[in-house]
């Protein structure tokens, strides 16, 4: 078995806060390394944006699931202390603190085991959007 | 060092909704192919049920668990759109959202290092529940 | 390749509920085995605590993400039935629930593959605080 490092590059500047679906992206590096059987891990180098494995199906469910988080962790929230950064750096936080910042993916006959409705997501929390960084490693 | 996959089925189209305990399933593929030290990844090929790690021992915990759940994520919200597959089927997106599609857990000296009051369950979101389908892949 | 685990112990009962920042408590880990490149997992068998990769730089950002986790899965919640281990018995399950029990981190060139302002973060929720145990299990 070995070890493989990529970088993998989302810029989220031009459309700003909402899903990106990424799938494609990581198959990618599999085909790349013509990997049979392994596990792919997706690490997010930020705190304010998240990883999150949902339907890719029906746009419904990812605009629900948006605004769903957009309650969850306001903008508005007259509590928050961490104002500097600007009013939507908080709840970024807190919409990928109950998220995730990596993902586990299996490996199996050189493509990935996920279901047939699942999809990647970078979830981007900031409004303007950011060049976000993240490592691709394999093991196989 | 090897790599080994092994799908796993949960049926909970009997009992529906609710947690379901998979820690001893995952037990029997260490022991099956005899492991001593590694890693067990396991990982959901869907996104209206999930993981998670959580008390094995008072079942008033699961209990509270559940319905707390239910009230972060309610069926009746008149925010959703997403409406077309059910009443809970946004509802389970959500709860996906914020738990987990994949958990890693070390295998040390042959059993699972999980703590004594550590289960890992399949949480089950729809109520009707479906047949779910799990990879287990062990590094090892 | 090869695997490596080691115990990590994290004693939160001098400070009580809040965030233990690891980060380094990882990294020696890595220098010790002299690792170049491969995973690192970082597992807590525990489910009254999680673990969390949060901004290190502004303190105000783990005050607002404490005081936010507090509101979301308050102590007096009268819906709970979990009750005999304490008012902060339940939230802290609850809380846990939407964090993690496990991190997976690559180790690239020596060194953990974090984002410059990431740390990883042991999330105490029992107001007392315990003898906190992990395991780091190293893959490379």
């Amino acid at each position: 078995m070995t070890v493989k490092h990529s970088e993998l590059l989302v810029d989220t500047r031009g459309r700003g806060a909402g899903l990106y679906e990424i799938t494609s992206r990581i198959a990618e590096q599999i085909s790349s390394h013509a990997i049979e059987n392994g596990l792919a891990n997706v690490f997010l180098r930020h705190t304010s944006c998240s990883l999150l494995i949902q339907e890719n199906a029906d746009p419904t469910a990812a605009y629900d699931l948006i605004r769903w988080f957009a309650r969850l962790a306001p903008e508005d929230d007259p509590e928050y202390t961490h104002t500097l950064e600007g009013a939507d750096d908080m709840p970024a936080h807190l919409r990928a603190a109950v998220t995730r910042t990596s993902e586990q993916i299996p490996v199996i006959n050189g493509v990935l085991g996920m279901g047939t409705w699942q999809g990647l997501y970078l979830f981007e929390h900031r409004r303007r959007g950011a060049l976000r960084k993240l490592w691709i490693t394999l093991v196989f």
